[in-house]
């Protein structure tokens, strides 16, 4: 780093506040999975919206790069500066300020440092929900989670990211603040210039707070496992369960049997909730009378719906539910390395999305091993493949694009995504030109110039 | 208009839809209020989205300005051309097929000149609701809708028309066609650039189609008449209605005496449903149990947040009572013009703006008349005024100029908006300038400069 640079960032944030020590570098340098590794001139810590004003100001006037980084948890390499080490990280963590919750108008006002947790916490404390939920949560922080679009679980009944927030404020490329902290539900003065932001993996501007939507906090939740003969099966299931309960279905996941095996086998105290099936669904209902999800259950097991199920009695029993759901993950890990996507396609079509993937697999693959599971009720799946030989999978592994190129060739067919949740970053930037039209190439590069036309904003990710 | 471009436009869409006569013309040129009068040099009507293309292209190529129309119901002139006589209107009704509908996906594709109603029709014959209401349902176009990111009363339970959107084909200024036709909730590749397009009246491109969400049916509803002593009390009550219902909560609509009061004097058959009180709510609950709106309504009526109350006891009681409040326009309208707005605040904030804008009003206009209504559960306040003699509001209506600037300086400072539902067009577009702050609006104008650098598509408009 220059001095000159090293002088100007210090007088920005104070001298503690930019790491130049490679060993305080390392934890910024490399992502939360270990699959790149960057450089950077240093890491800048900034206390407030005025100091990434300062940093970014000086970053465009000296033609440096910037990557911005929250709780450094991306699947896709969206915070890991690349290899040059031009580029200064910019780290929100000290952004970490609940700045007002509004009860009666249902909003959060935060800093985008805060962590996941804590912006749930904030409004649990106000009798409120805060209705995203990921893994990561403790980690993560919610400047990240705008950036990203981030998803989860309660999709199906909260929307994304996109969908909870009502307000930002974004540093731009240019060092100006833009103040868009509005929280209102109704506002048509123009373009609605908080949608740029959202989901831009920091390529437009840096957001450095924002107000976000409160709900009601559900007073009773019941979950059930249920056994269906296919993923066409849960499909119609769940529009059977929309129709009665509507908003009261607040998650409606899918797993394969192959999937719940490896969480028996690999994690201590899992056990069978049911019969076994080929699939099963998690449902989770909310505010709806337990008595009346029983009545449903009912008539479905009557109809041949559902081949089997069962109701939760008591939270430890809901929650030993969900750990089969929430450990697929980890199950999977212990067994080796697999080769993971994050597709969507229309609810509609998940049942010939996993007809065709499989097949066309099993054809190119011989014994390979489908683990997917996923957000049915968006659509959504986590469709992860390995082999079950340990030798035979890491010459698999190997195989990575041409794997990639079948499913998300089966994805594309049907109309879908080939990141429904985790974003492009460095990981999909490739696979983002074969799948996106010219014309939409054309118009992401174009909002990009007209907001960014120095190129510094997080460089090499999505474009 | 050249004979060249008659040609070219001719050759384009067929002789027959390209409109020159004057007395054709003339509806296209102004607009439902009849407050602005523009000239162009013919209608045209396209078939479909190549031929909208077509028209596109031409016009780029030959630097003619383009308005583009759906069913001309916008109250801020933002479908009707400029004086200049030099534009082209593209109308769109004939791009008006339903081209699909998923149940299992819960999404509905159509072409921009569909009628909304056409769209709710199609939506209902599949056992679905597309939620979106608007008193000129019948007559407006889900292409302006989507223009404009119409409200209505339903946007407290299924949001904005941004929400209700999956999926838009759209033409670039360019004649280039977007398919951006996607029906997936979750997506994450990159910008989302439907976003951009959803509400900009039609200046960074024209949207030919959408993949819109539906949703379950609703088997049941109730609706309530509940005296309120303030709109605080109304505030209030709405967050003690949703902690209970949350989303089956979908409607909550403050209506002022003044308001009922009008609706009484002057429509026929309107009768006051329970004793008379400064303001009340009209709420409905949807798929709630009757019962259970029942005893909470009890439970409101013994802690005295609701002083009085009425529950629908049939289907037709129901509608007289949304009568009332869907009245009131139209009542007002009888008792001669008024200075109509169409604002959000915060919801917590609405009593503070009706304190401060009745009293910055009464003393600027003593006799004032303040005739407030509107969507309570999203900040959303239809805030009319007159004055109660004829002769005196017509004078009255000279200032409204200073009218609006008292009322939109009270929304301004309760970081509100000055157009919640209802966008900005031609008539809002100076005041625009008043409120946004100067890095908003370079913004918005980097924005249309990237997606239209001619500066062809609805100019005047917004900017």
């Amino acid at each position: 780093m220059s001095e000159r640079l090293a002088a100007q960032l210090a007088k920005a944030v104070g001298a503690p506040n930019v790491l130049t020590d490679p060993a305080e570098l390392a934890p910024f340098l490399t992502d939360w999975r270990g699959r790149y590794r960057g450089a950077a001139q240093c890491i800048v810590r900034p206390a407030n919206t005025a100091e990434v004003a300062a940093v970014v100001k000086i970053c465009a006037e000296t033609q440096t790069p910037i990557v911005p980084q929250g709780g450094n948890t991306s699947l896709c390499g969206a915070a890991t500066p690349d290899g040059t080490g031009r580029a200064v990280v910019l780290s929100l963590g000290r952004l970490n300020r609940i700045l007002a919750v509004d009860r009666q108008n249902n909003t959060i006002s935060v800093e985008a440092g805060c962590l996941l947790a804590a912006v749930q916490e904030a409004a649990r404390a106000a009798d409120r929900l805060f209705p995203l939920a990921l893994a990561s949560e403790g980690t993560c922080q919610i400047g990240g989670n705008l950036s990203t679009n981030a998803g989860g679980v309660q999709v199906l009944r909260y929307g994304n990211t996109r969908e909870l927030t009502l307000g930002l404020e974004v540093v731009l490329a240019n060092g100006e603040i833009w103040d868009g902290m509005r929280g209102l539900r109704k506002d048509n003065t123009g373009y609605d210039l908080k949608q740029l932001f959202i989901g831009a993996e920091g390529t437009l501007g840096i957001i450095t707070a924002a107000v976000l939507k409160l709900f009601p906090l559900p007073r009773t939740q019941t979950t059930c496992w249920l056994n269906v003969a296919s993923p066409s099966a849960a499909v119609d299931l769940l529009n059977l369960a929309k129709t009665v309960f509507d908003a009261q279905l607040t998650a409606f996941e899918l797993v394969s049997e192959t999937a719940l095996g490896l969480v028996l086998k690999n994690i201590p105290d899992s056990t069978r909730p049911a019969a076994a099936s080929p699939w099963y669904v998690l449902a989770e209902f909310s505010e709806a009378a337990p008595a009346a999800v029983e009545s449903w259950l009912a008539k479905q097991l009557a109809s041949g719906a559902v081949a089997d199920g069962v109701i939760a009695q008591s939270a430890a029993q809901a929650k030993k539910l969900w750990a089969l759901r929430e450990n697929i993950s980890e199950a999977q890990k212990i067994e080796g390395i697999s080769i993971k996507h994050d597709v969507a396609v229309p609810v509609s079509r998940l049942p010939a999305f996993l007809e065709r993937a499989d097949a066309a697999l099993a054809s190119a693959f011989p014994g390979i091993r489908v683990v997917a599971f996923g957000h049915v009720g968006d659509g959504n799946l986590h469709y992860n493949l390995s082999k079950a030989d340990a030798q035979q999978n890491t010459a698999f592994i190997d195989s990575q694009p041409a794997v990639n190129q079948i499913v998300h060739d089966a994805v594309h067919a049907l109309n879908g995504s080939i990141s429904a949740e985790h974003g492009i970053g460095q990981l999909k930037r490739d696979e983002l030109l074969r799948y996106k039209s010219p014309v939409e190439m054309a118009l992401m590069r174009s909002v990009k110039q007209a907001l960014d036309p120095q190129g510094l904003l997080n460089p090499g990710k999505i474009l």
